[in-house]
């Protein structure tokens, strides 16, 4: 008889992204007349630039051409593609080879397919709040999760903890959901702290072209040390709108060796026996975005969804309501006023004025009071929400019962 | 101290296919003189249909503009296309819902991804000679691996074993690499093996399309009790030649529970955690694959390679070959002659004629002495490597040292 795995037994019932779709939705359908500003899911709006639209389109032309035709792709990816990957590492001073990028179909694919390099008996330290997959994913696997809190006391950007040992580390920053960015100081005491105890960082750096401050690193690799405890993963989903497209990329230092098993050849053979490869299509329209015509196309789309974020910051401001990121992110974590849960507060926008962010609960516990708001909306979506906010927030009395300011 | 996952220790040292590269590469390299006619790795040679075409162009213009722009997907896939894909099974009369189907990057990324479905500790029976795929991934995860051999006295078509039991089972028909297919009596008798058991059925259908006999099944949901205890993993490689465009479909029915636990249901979960959905661009183009002109014009292609297939057979019944496959498969799977082993045929072929085979042995023991051909190629190539191999294995002798047939 097949024994399932029961693991799934101890995730929670409903991702925390179905269950906010449905309360819009139910909301929508009671309310048809009514605008609903989302304001929440970081998915992006803005279309593919035309260098990646030319890019894809003739790499169509090509798969209908008996000359150009392209069957199975290198379980790596595409030499072109990672050479351009390895080039835009040298824009940061960072010396990554093809030989340490693997092209994925997404970060989130690869988040979990690279559990697969580490045994089950390894205990995982998740820096909250976080994107639930990281947690998930090792329930799934069976592995042990010790969660470690963060807040306002600590601006959500915790420092390793002494007391605390662990073997796989996950850091995203720019953070998602806080969007909270680790500078060079902080991200350096954790590389050490990995290394000293021979720890794995799984760094998501899906949010990295957001980052306006010089003090923070684009890549984990430009801190020293990480090239033997880090493993960074990357996305083309924010950096050039694919998140319908679908296109990301991991680095596997060759330094990276763990009780003599080296990771990139383990992680080298894994994606020879369980991929054939991502789409040549999506890698031809992939490599356009390290174009210089590809690159400063995307970057004035980022320019758009930076300005959203602006305006978001300028009116909590305006509201004095706190809140982080928003400068090198596209996230904006606030307060919610009056010590409302998040689930209260996403009710509460969505009932008096329609807008839809995402309860800080869904990230993990310390999430608790805190809320989540993108900037990858349309500009003026984002103004006319901006304005609601700022002024249903700054309102002495906010809700029923509740207490002068 | 983290540790590896030191089952990749257990993996042979290099993948079968890289292996053919390697040694054809070295051939082609102290002989640029020689055409080489690669008539072994299962890769299509024929470009995307029309309707393919079109659809992908339409697709890209889709993401070129802000009113047709497409984000996130769902993460089981397009509702448009997995209702063409239910469609589809009713041509082989066949119920499947589309909340069964799930879309996947391909047939390869989810033969592994589906066994998060199942706890560590569950027997495997691979019916060999298979794709290598099928044991690594379980060896990768750790799992114990029965190998059960077939052979000529079977047609390499083996019966369900009354002394086995086993907890997952791995069925590839029409089978690679041998191209033998069971008849809906033979899979019956695995299906009602299965579900005595408890088992589950993990169905490899890549190589439906191929299939011209009809007492052969298209689904092993053509079979009474399958869906109790069948996954059906499904692929537009071979079908509509998407080996380096990639899109693959998974059947997980509503009906296969083990222990309490819907496995429909947990696979909605993992793909929920685990994914963020296969590009729009793809599954537009896939949608075309099961449009009529799109089912007309990927068929004219599948005839262009079962008359490479026939080609191959004539040569093998003219030189007194024994064989099986290529009547409902585009490989066949020849006895090498002389008693040869398949990795020294595989030598002989490169030096005299200069055609690249896969050797047997590499999809497990039992492949010993056999060898795979390919229907994929250009017609002109495979006409000639089929001449050229019927003058070379109808010659009484072959090799130095050969004994008179």
């Amino acid at each position: 008889m097949l024994t399932p795995n029961k693991q799934y037994q101890e995730l929670k019932d409903t991702y925390l992204f179905n269950t906010i779709y449905r309360k819009t939705d139910e909301y929508r359908q009671s309310h048809p007349d009514k605008k609903i500003y989302l304001m929440g899911v970081g998915d992006v709006s803005r279309p593919l630039c035309e260098a990646v639209i030319q890019a894809l389109h003739q790499a169509v032309e090509d798969q209908a051409t008996m000359q150009n035709f392209q069957g199975y792709m290198p379980e790596r990816g595409a030499a072109e593609l990672r050479e351009a990957i390895s080039a835009y590492y040298r824009r940061y001073h960072v010396a990554i080879s093809p030989n340490e990028i693997f092209i994925s179909s997404g970060a989130c694919d690869d988040l979990g397919d690279i559990l697969e390099l580490f045994a089950k008996d390894n205990t995982v330290l998740v820096l909250e709040p976080a994107y639930p997959e990281y947690v998930d994913t090792n329930i799934l696997a069976g592995r042990k999760v010790v969660h470690l809190n963060s807040g306002e006391e600590n601006g959500f950007l915790p420092a390793p903890p002494a007391d605390i040992t662990a073997d796989i580390i996950y850091i995203c920053s720019p953070n998602n959901p806080t969007g909270a960015a680790f500078d060079r100081e902080k991200l350096q005491a954790w590389v050490d702290y990995a290394n000293a105890q021979g720890a794995v960082i799984l760094f998501d750096a899906a949010y990295e072209v957001f980052i306006s401050d010089p003090s923070v690193p684009h890549s984990i690799y430009e801190i020293e040390g990480a090239d033997t405890c880090a493993i960074e993963i990357c996305s083309l989903s924010k950096m050039a709108g694919f998140t319908g497209t679908r296109l990301g990329y991991t680095v596997v230092p060759e330094a990276l060796i763990r009780m003599e098993m080296n990771l990139n050849t383990m992680w080298a053979r894994n994606r020879e026996t369980r991929t054939n490869g991502v789409s040549y299509i999506l890698q031809k329209g992939a490599a356009a975005v390290f174009t210089p015509e590809g690159y400063a196309q995307t970057r004035q789309d980022i320019q758009v969804y930076q300005k959203n974020a602006r305006m978001l910051m300028d009116a909590f401001d305006q509201a004095g309501i706190w809140y982080t990121g928003g400068k090198n992110s596209p996230y904006i974590w606030i307060k919610c006023p009056d010590g409302m849960g998040g689930w209260e507060f996403f009710d509460y926008l969505l009932q008096k004025i329609q807008v839809v962010g995402i309860p800080g609960e869904g990230f993990g516990a310390c999430g608790k009071g805190y809320f989540r708001f993108s900037a990858f909306g349309d500009p003026a979506d984002t103004e006319a929400a901006a304005g609601l906010l700022c002024k249903l927030l700054g309102k002495a009395e906010m809700a029923e019962g509740a207490s002068q300011k």
